[in-house]
């Protein structure tokens, strides 16, 4: 590709709504143009990354045996509403009528196409494992977009979907998907983790994210250095820091802590450890029961330094539609204000739930449900009842033993790109989609499927591979690998020369270069190309040919290095592997 | 690629919603499912003729200088209403709200969003020409979506937009992409023609269509065999058949045609030729003035042979917003019923507009405004004024004499896949798309629109190119090239050796081939490949090995080929051109 017939557009600065620097660095160098709130057109150098990364989807899944398709992004509402995700969706699903006024949904993912296709065109276990798969724009409208392409609106996304005839081939075919993402991640050249997840609000049994890691990842990604074991932060095990229950060696006394609401002023004020003090949330669990609504109180205790996992508390017998109790609730059933709430003396019953490291506390401290006032020495048994439940309430911290007793936790930051989940059922049950087993007796089918953010990947893997200069892109994604960069190519015949014969051997090589022409002066050149994050350069200038030299430099080499003209192909061809 | 890892699911017969050839033969072939009206899944077989198609006109474009971006299927109205198209284009537009309340197109093109990008991204007449492109999904909230993908809702189209400083610029940038699009029509393997087009509400000032040629072709293309003259039936001019007009002959005469309301039949009562013959054709033209509503009545007269063309009509100064009248308003103005209409003794001033020939008419017939009764014998200037206008107002018909003057023109019937545009500044004046030029002052773009319908190809080529066991892809866009159908894969030893062996060297070829290891008898193995119309089939049996043939059949030819197999992979080779 010559730059002349390209369309290059940089900026010196990116536009004030660009918050992180993927989302600057793709506003500078020409990647993206805005629409909408969310909305994107990518632009020549933009699109270049997103056909790559397709490219690599594409071969992998057709390794993988996933065979591809093309689902409608106009999905009729029938289809939804036997899910009933028509309605669990709730705004984040793009709704839109035809000009009869019928229904139709955005696809934000193709569950329910895919599972109709296959319950029509389907008909015998010999077709079984089957895996459809579709590169697709999607459309979520989300209620904050922001952060360019790693919460847009409108996206593309790889979407897979595996049919299984039991759970044994559905776990089979997760295997080879999730086989598959580690592949397609690594020829990204990207740093990557498959983390255990939370199946979420789409159900089944298991589940996995790909992180890119970066540090300005939205999520934290739990792991363990010495073993297999990682976890994304919602569905990373706590075990209990206290293996058992010590005797009780103080009494309970009711101090005063006069304007310390949070444990770690309480702990300060005693002069105790703030693993000493237990802090109290105050959850409402609304119950409709013959017509009217009943309101449970529940409270939930954490060790003061710990931090609360909401995914956990949901998954407590009785929690799953919890939500924190009003300022009003709390007053109502502990006669205090939120700050001094504790286990002791509620003013109404309340079902305590702890977390696994406080119900083998002892002599600790806690609200004593009065304003200005903490209990120390409280011990479980003799200062208040067992609770009535234990669970894993928190998130891990650095330091944390792994669950699978192999070491101890470590915690980085990662941007989701990618998640595989166990279905199950849940949409072939839903949709009545089976097939003939060996008896001709239909079976409901069991489902898997798989996403990646082709779109977000652009922007994950800047943030993690970036430097004051621009973008530096993994090769196998580059807009381009290699650019040429003449010292005036139109104005000496050499270099022309040269540049050409050069430009012409790499292309025969198979190497997808652009040369510039320009007519740029160099700092402008080297500017644009380091801002777009090409990650080989080679300068071709009349100064270095005297000597029978060009210069090579890698994105992030420090300086350039002068290699002899007529053996820059073959170092070429050994740098990139070709 | 093996069958056995593919997804191919065959029908016998065509679901009965299935009108025409293509759409029966593509649901048979199992390469559309349908999700709701005039939308349709893609399924693996129909995925990988839409890939070939893609590749082929990405490739084209690549070459031609045009520039690969995606824009968005969902775009903000504000876009659209600068331009006026949010009102103008009615329910086919697909609108919708966001969460917010905020509206927004489903894309059916993208000249709003790329003049958008265009005004944003440049600058400077050094950056002109410029031509940005993409393949993207389309809506079109089609009246009555029908023939699948023929006149589907959801499809891909291929869009490009050029932008140039001036007209001259323009016209060559769209004379490049109408060359890019021969090239495109000529690889796809099609038997195609461009023909001039009217812009239509489109506007701008100049567009062909490219047609692909089946006798089931919803258009009628007219072009001359002796010179380069094509143009659609609404475009090609009708010169008038008579040179000049004769002098009067016979009088005014008043005669019964009882109950004869066609010019067919009141020729036939007379015993005159049809050609002596004047249809007349009522329409209204309302004008608001003044806050009222005023009505004039226009009279058309065509050669009681000819056929109205409505375009042309509405080319006539002041016919651009006509319609016909109703029978009240006939009645009103003529005092008669429809079938006895003509320009003499109307009971309200009527503005007579004569097509070129009846205009040049002598001693003609035509309805007397009374019924049951016609005259003969009229003549202009004696017995009626002269015509307020003559104009073409009538459709072509076969042998009449080529516009060009360079022989007569011929008709076939065509599909229309590909438009190309002169758009001028309609959207870059309405948009304030300008770019500087050398003095550094702002000029509007020239702009022009050039759109292939990805999905439509489908069905046109199978239009074009079946016979009654299915479909014959054209080699270039087949699902894939060959297919190696063996005899007892599983069973025979032999086989199973010499298909792999042969599959391995197609392979190594670049032949795209399928072997189809599915252990289906033959006659299935054959009518599922004949049906999804692979253009090349080998078939590898016990019997032949024994003489050491294969045998190799074309989808055309009538009888097999037995080629020796140790030459087959060489006989294949220079079969399809590798």
């Amino acid at each position: 590709m010559r730059a002349s017939r390209f369309f290059i557009s940089t900026l010196k600065e990116a536009p004030s709504d660009a918050e992180i620097v993927s989302h600057q660095l793709m506003m500078r160098a020409g990647m993206i143009k805005r629409q909408g709130s969310g909305i994107y057109t990518y632009m020549p150098v933009g699109l270049r990354v997103i056909r790559k990364v397709e490219a690599i989807i594409r071969e992998e899944m057709d390794k993988a045996g996933a065979i591809e398709t093309l689902m409608p992004v106009v999905q009729p509402a029938e289809l939804w509403q036997e899910t009933g995700r028509w309605d669990k969706m709730g705004p984040e699903l793009m709704r839109v009528k035809d000009r009869h006024g019928r229904d139709y949904a955005i696809q934000p993912t193709s569950e329910e196409v895919v599972t109709d296709v296959v319950r029509t065109e389907l008909k015998s276990y010999r077709q079984l494992p089957i895996n459809f798969y579709q590169i697709q724009t999607k459309f979520r409208d989300e209620r904050r977009p922001r952060f360019g392409v790693m919460r847009g609106r409108e996206f593309t996304m790889k979407d897979a979907y595996s049919f299984d005839r039991d759970v044994e081939g559905m776990q089979k075919s997760y295997q080879i998907m999730f086989e598959a993402y580690q592949k397609i991640f690594t020829r990204f050249g990207l740093q990557f983790r498959a983390v255990a997840a939370d199946n979420g609000a789409i159900g089944g049994t298991g589940s996995h994210e790909f992180h890119v890691i970066a540090s300005t990842g939205e999520d934290a990604l739990v792991y363990c250095p010495t073993s297999d074991y990682a976890a994304n932060m919602e569905a990373a095990e706590a075990l209990p820091l206290i293996q058992a229950r010590a005797a009780a060696t103080e009494s309970l006394v009711k101090t005063p802590t006069p304007g310390k609401t949070k444990c770690e002023d309480v702990a300060q004020m005693l002069g105790l450890p703030l693993a000493r003090t237990v802090k109290a949330i105050a959850l409402t669990v609304e119950k409709e029961e013959e017509g009217k609504v009943a309101k449970e109180n529940w409270l939930l205790l954490l060790r003061g330094d710990h931090e609360l996992n909401e995914v956990k508390v949901s998954k407590v017998p009785g929690l799953s539609s919890f939500r924190f109790a009003s300022e009003a609730e709390i007053v109502e059933a502990y006669g205090t204000l939120p700050g001094y709430l504790g286990p002791i003396n509620t003013k109404q019953p309340v079902r305590i739930v702890a977390d696994r490291t406080v119900a083998n506390m002892a002599d600790f401290v806690c609200g004593a449900n009065e304003a200005d006032y903490h209990y120390t020495g409280a011990n479980w048994g003799r200062d208040l009842a067992e609770p009535m439940a234990v669970a894993d309430l928190r998130n891990v911290v650095e330091g944390d033993a792994s669950p699978d007793g192999k070491g101890v936790l470590a915690i980085e930051r990662g941007i989701e790109v990618g998640h595989v989940f166990q279905l199950g059922t849940a949409y072939s049950a839903a949709m009545n989609a089976t097939f003939l087993d060996e008896n001709g007796k239909p079976a409901p089918l069991q489902m898997g499927c798989y996403g990646i953010g082709v779109t977000r990947i652009l922007g994950a893997a800047i943030e993690q591979n970036f430097d004051d200069k621009g973008i530096i892109w993994p090769q196998s994604i580059a807009p381009f690998e290699l650019v040429l960069c003449p010292m005036g190519y139109d104005r000496s015949e050499l270099v022309k020369e040269q540049t050409d014969s050069l430009y012409a051997q790499l292309q025969a090589l198979g190497v997808d270069v652009i040369l510039d022409d320009r007519g740029l002066r160099p700092g402008s050149m080297f500017a644009d190309w380091e801002l777009i994050g090409v990650p080989h350069r080679i300068v071709i200038g009349e100064r270095g040919l005297k000597e029978g030299n060009l210069e090579y430099q890698g994105r992030r080499d420090e300086a350039a290095t002068a290699v002899p003209a007529a053996d820059m192909a073959g170092f070429i061809k050994d740098k990139l592997g070709r």
